[in-house]
């Protein structure tokens, strides 16, 4: 008999975990994914689901069905950002075999082909591009431009995967996608309920902020002498995060690289990455040109140059909303809340794969940190409410 | 015969350098500064000049003289920040070596010992201490302090080195220390002079400051909800070159490393490095309080929290000024400046070693670069001049 979904997440725990701050490093094709990998194939193994895995490291543990009707597809992602939470990503699968284990329990038999999906690369810490499996899978990227794309080590994506020409057979006669998720915020703390249906992703972006100085001695340069990139990226940092606040979106540099990187030299390159989402793409391209902006009068100012390059930009989703009153309605009227977060889901949408999320709730709204958590109770909860969708999508009735 | 000065130059042009850059990276024990030694002892063997070593890797090429008088030490460095300049450290070393060969090539024979040094780690890019070989040496700093020092890698310092529990050997007996150095501002410029006196060295430190926060999703937790210490940082970062602007000293953040440093990601941690000089230890300390207490003030706003630490302060150094006048008055009225940069000499003077420096005109002021650069011609009349001076340090009037 599979492991309850207790005993799957006692086994996940260990997995790419640091001891010293308690987060997690389950960067794609390393050592700890490829123990989540094995760990989904035993689970897949132990359920006699059928393992299908595609060029791009997408994976998909089929419950197999004669019909010939839409296949339904549910599961989520394996990977982690750096130091990131044991939630994000591991809960949506290790919640679909769960939600299969009660099913079967009930004696139910789906009338379609059922899959858990496990997505490559969907936070883009090892290689920039968020989403990037489901992005390959569709074919929203090609091979041609993501085989490419290097790690911070300048390994390239094509030395760790095969990747293929064309888009992923794993989605072929796929009709529905489900995926469940850790909420990312506080909207069901706030509304009292365990489990809630996504509306839609905001359109966000990912942008790389060259920024080109004049390296200097740190001691014997007057300041008015020097042409310090560093001071143009803190005043770029201030005023994202400043028009963030003000225009009610989300902007963030969370990553930056300076080169040489030494104490007693003035840098000669400053490059940074600015996260920045918002509600509309029109609130987007107007955030973004406000803090390009900016950095573009500050380095004036101090002399230093301004690249910014838009290394991902996806727009606005909005899921199928038939689906989501459906699903919200078989759950006893669960909230529905759009989202800031970008997820597969989003992906196989816009590609036309009829896509919901289910989001369980989080206690403190935090995410992309070790200290990401969410009560054993709501994620229960979250495997019933993910059983009963499947159920009604892959019935009969459906 | 051993080579002259440009065949040496050209001898050290290759080593250590990056070729996407053109700067150096010739950090302490690695494999481009075991060529440096290499090229030390060389040059040495070339010269007849017995090499002493000690067990802090300073090393000393010796030109022997059976006269007990206190000895006379001139060189300097050859290590180099991360990519840095050719002229940082090697051009005191090759200089050296080259009035050596000049004073031969007049007949001369100095009545005292004569010895060329390189000292080790003098840029402190890699264990984070400026000067620690010198100040090694002295017993400025202890083997005890020094040798749990860490590189970026986790490497010990007491792995690379072998260490000591007493000051060097090396500096037994030495009573004058000349250092030749490029200059690093434009003094000379402005001046109309090729070489110059140093009259004494900025007081000067290093902080680093932890700044802590929250990890958190970059998208879904709103601005206001976060405790986010890049934000923190940069605002310091401002704080720091406008309160050194203003005071007309010199502050600058070259360095800063960024946990977990992931694109979607708040960071939970950035850390920072201050380097902070001023023309009296009273403006130093207004300097760093100003911006600490600007630090602090910004931390309370964010959420974050702030801890500095001086890593390394060195006070104001006075070279030996009667030293300081005999070498100008020797060089035909060579202009008396001071200096914002640390130099091995500072440490010597501190111990009681008569120390004095010359620099040689820097046509940009640039250094800690890779277009930091001197004229041939002006290198080689800072040969003659640190001839003229060692004659008249080692000779018998002295």
């Amino acid at each position: 008999m599979p492991a309850d979904f207790e005993a799957m997440w006692t086994e996940l725990a260990p997995i790419g975990r640091d001891a010293s701050t308690g987060g997690y490093f389950r960067q794609p094709w390393t050592p700890a994914e490829g123990e989540l990998r094995a760990w989904f194939a035993e689970a897949a193994r132990a359920r006699d689901l059928s393992l299908e895995e595609d060029a791009f490291g997408n994976v998909v543990a089929w419950w197999e069905s004669a019909s010939s009707s839409p296949a339904v597809l549910t599961g989520s992602h394996l990977d982690s950002v750096l130091d990131g939470g044991a939630y994000d990503g591991p809960l949506g699968v290790a919640s679909a075999f769960a939600a299969i284990d009660r099913l079967r329990e009930r004696g139910f038999t789906p009338e379609r082909r059922l899959g858990v999906a496990a997505f490559a690369e969907e936070e883009g810490s090892r290689f920039g591009r968020a989403c990037l499996g489901s992005r390959l899978a569709v074919g929203a990227t090609t091979w041609t431009d993501a085989r490419e794309l290097t790690d911070r080590a300048g390994v390239r994506l094509g030395d760790v995967v095969a990747g293929a020409d064309s888009p992923s057979p794993l989605l072929r006669g796929v009709g529905t996608y489900l995926e469940l998720h850790i909420e990312q915020g506080r909207a069901l703390i706030d509304r009292g309920a365990p489990v809630g249906v996504a509306t839609g992703i905001w359109p966000h972006g990912r942008y790389r902020f060259d920024l080109g100085g004049r390296a200097d001695h740190a001691g014997t340069t007057r300041m008015a002498d020097r042409a310090d990139p560093m001071l143009t990226f803190s005043a770029t940092a201030l005023a994202a995060a400043q028009a963030a606040a003000e225009q009610g979106q989300r902007a963030t540099f969370g990553r930056v690289e300076v080169r040489p990187n030494g104490t007693n030299a003035v840098p000669s390159q400053v490059t940074a990455w600015l996260d920045a989402r918002a509600d509309s793409p029109e609130a987007l391209a107007e955030l973004v040109g406000e803090i390009e902006a900016q950095a573009a009068a500050r380095a004036a100012g101090d002399g230093t140059s301004v690249a910014m390059t838009a290394e991902s930009v996806s727009g606005a989703v909005d899921f199928d909303p038939a689906l989501a009153s459906r699903l919200s309605r078989l759950l006893g009227g669960a909230p529905l809340l759009p989202t800031q977060a970008g997820h597969d889901a989003g992906i196989l949408q816009e590609a036309g794969i009829a896509s919901a999320m289910l989001f369980v709730r989080n206690p403190t709204g935090i995410s992309h940190s070790p200290a990401e958590t969410a009560p054993t109770a709501d994620c229960l909860a979250g495997v019933d409410a993910l059983a009963d969708c499947l159920a009604e999508l892959t019935g009969a009735a459906s």
